[in-house]
């Protein structure tokens, strides 16, 4: 029999197809297109003036900006979804709203090596690419124009990733985004309801319950949901309550890079390589959602189609059951 | 500059990347694999016995259920997504929620030719596929355990069709989907605040505007919309107001079938058959949305990936301005 599972925060719909469940061979993809394979590199050391001057740098002492010598950079993106100059200039025409795409769209290029795959990097790279996130979030909440900040990581052309040296984006936006609204708006109804945060509550009956932990540390807890969209999706959270990444002290960045480049390291093994999205589920910039709000990583593989059914109802039908994928995940060597 | 737009229904933003518009030759997907090719067909005429039985069929007179002489046939889809049989017994566990997957999932078998593409059917076959999705939306509608129904097509393989023989899906659900509540809730807080449907708004104001306008017949009104999602994003509307398309007319079916199958022949022109979902939103089961709400047809083309941005978001981008989009669909031939 499927399973109809309720998401606790947002009161997402999720259908679960038991009795079909997928082993993680069934959902492995044909092998992928590459991205500009072979082709010349912007993001390569030596590089540097292809892309948009530097916003910031992890460098040797000494070296110049925009030349080699970096382990980590922060570009513009060259093509960015959003224009950083300019005036919003709301307004409506008859019923309709419009206003100017003003934002940050930022690359982060986290090696200077022409390396495809995050997972391939060292625990001190991803603790850069953690700082540097920090770095740019505490720069870009001063500009009043902008609510959110979106950390994301398309890993593989079927992901989104236009160029294959691995990177990460940050988009800083002019509105506060639907989804984010519903979870934030989820958490606080939670939270006047129970006076307790919704996160915290999850964490605290998955530990008892156990079956969809795959891995933890003195700091975090890296799960399968209870109500995944996707096969093998994973999240990752602190374990004490804190509604802003950029609030994390140093040894957090430490044990979230092991338990970020462990869990997709697994997910590599589990799944070979598979493409994915990871996105930083944060807090909104402008307001106060520090009793309620948790923030977390959202890992979800790029296995199935999303077609017609969940176009139209918003439900997602997920052919492996979380406590199935955790136990391949927990089990997974690499 | 870009732009970013808000939808009037839902308040969805979406950024239209004014200066980097894509021309429908950039959109154009890489040649498609195809599914289940030249392998056996199940739903050809002469393999009824490969499903299970009919539920409704449109047959030559003197043929007998379940045997050749069917020009439209519907079946229970071999592997649904929900179980018709049982009880949903809603359960809890701690603060997780769960049901049973109970539900119906129809396949509606558009011809007993082993055709690909449901635009190269007659207009006569697309009434016939309307007549039964009305019937069966009456027929499901019966059963007071479903609280929505939801008819959708996938065509082709990247828009998530497992079999070639063109077909179109019925699924009854026993909740209403988060992403139709939104949008029935949206209209209602557009009526209660204007006394006036937002759907008969925008078609007032589109009409007059005419630079979305695709196509239009006495009864139907086809156009990109303002906020588009994806490219190509075309809906086709009643210009009347009606909350229920099982309420439809013979005549309405009429019209509508001409005015889908034109449109689709233009999306076929334009993008050279590209992979798409059809959505129909409808008015939910057991509730009164007949002042505010207004049924339609979406059409989603495939011919963008939906990125790590769109998945934290609910935000997103797209390349092409409807109002290109709009004048490309305009000038089609085909």
């Amino acid at each position: 029999m499927p399973e109809l599972r309720k998401d606790p925060i947002i009161g997402r719909w999720v259908i679960i197809s038991t009795e079909r469940a997928k082993r993680p061979t069934d959902l492995i993809p044909a092998k992928e297109e590459t991205a500009g394979k072979g082709g010349f590199c912007p993001f390569c050391e030596g590089n540097e003036d292809k892309t948009p001057p530097e916003v910031l740098a992890y460098r040797k002492d000494g070296t110049k900006p925009n030349s080699p010598g970096w382990r980590l950079r922060v570009v513009p993106n060259k093509f960015p979804a959003l224009q950083i100059e300019g005036e919003l200039n709301r307004r409506g025409e008859g019923m309709f709203d419009r206003m100017n795409g003003i934002g940050a769209h930022e690359v982060i290029i986290e090696t200077p090596k022409h390396c495809q795959n995050i997972a391939s990097l060292s625990e001190k790279q991803f603790e850069d690419v953690l700082w540097a996130c920090r770095d740019r979030i505490l720069d870009l909440k001063k500009d009043k124009r902008f609510r959110y900040i979106l950390l994301f990581k398309n890993q593989g052309v079927a992901a989104g990733a236009s160029l294959e040296h691995t990177h990460s984006q940050l988009i800083a936006l002019p509105v506060v985004p639907k989804r984010v609204l519903e979870e934030i708006e989820g958490s606080k109804r939670y939270y006047l309801y129970k006076e307790r945060c919704v996160f915290c509550d999850i964490i605290h009956q998955e530990l008892a319950a156990g079956v969809r932990i795959i891995s933890e540390n003195r700091s975090f807890l890296c799960l399968a949901p209870f109500t995944p969209r996707f096969p093998f999706e994973t999240w990752i959270l602190p374990k004490a309550h804190c509604a802003r990444f950029e609030h994390s002290q140093k040894e957090d960045f430490e044990l979230l890079s092991e338990i970020l480049r462990d869990t997709l390291r697994r997910l590599d093994a589990v799944l070979r390589t598979p493409p994915y999205n990871y996105l930083l589920h944060n807090s909104v910039i402008h307001q106060d959602n520090d009793d309620y709000y948790h923030w977390h990583i959202e890992i979800i593989p790029k296995l199935t189609k999303v077609a017609g059914f969940e176009w139209g109802t918003g439900f997602y039908i997920n052919p492996t059951p979380p406590e199935e994928a955790a136990q391949f995940m927990r089990e997974a060597q690499y």
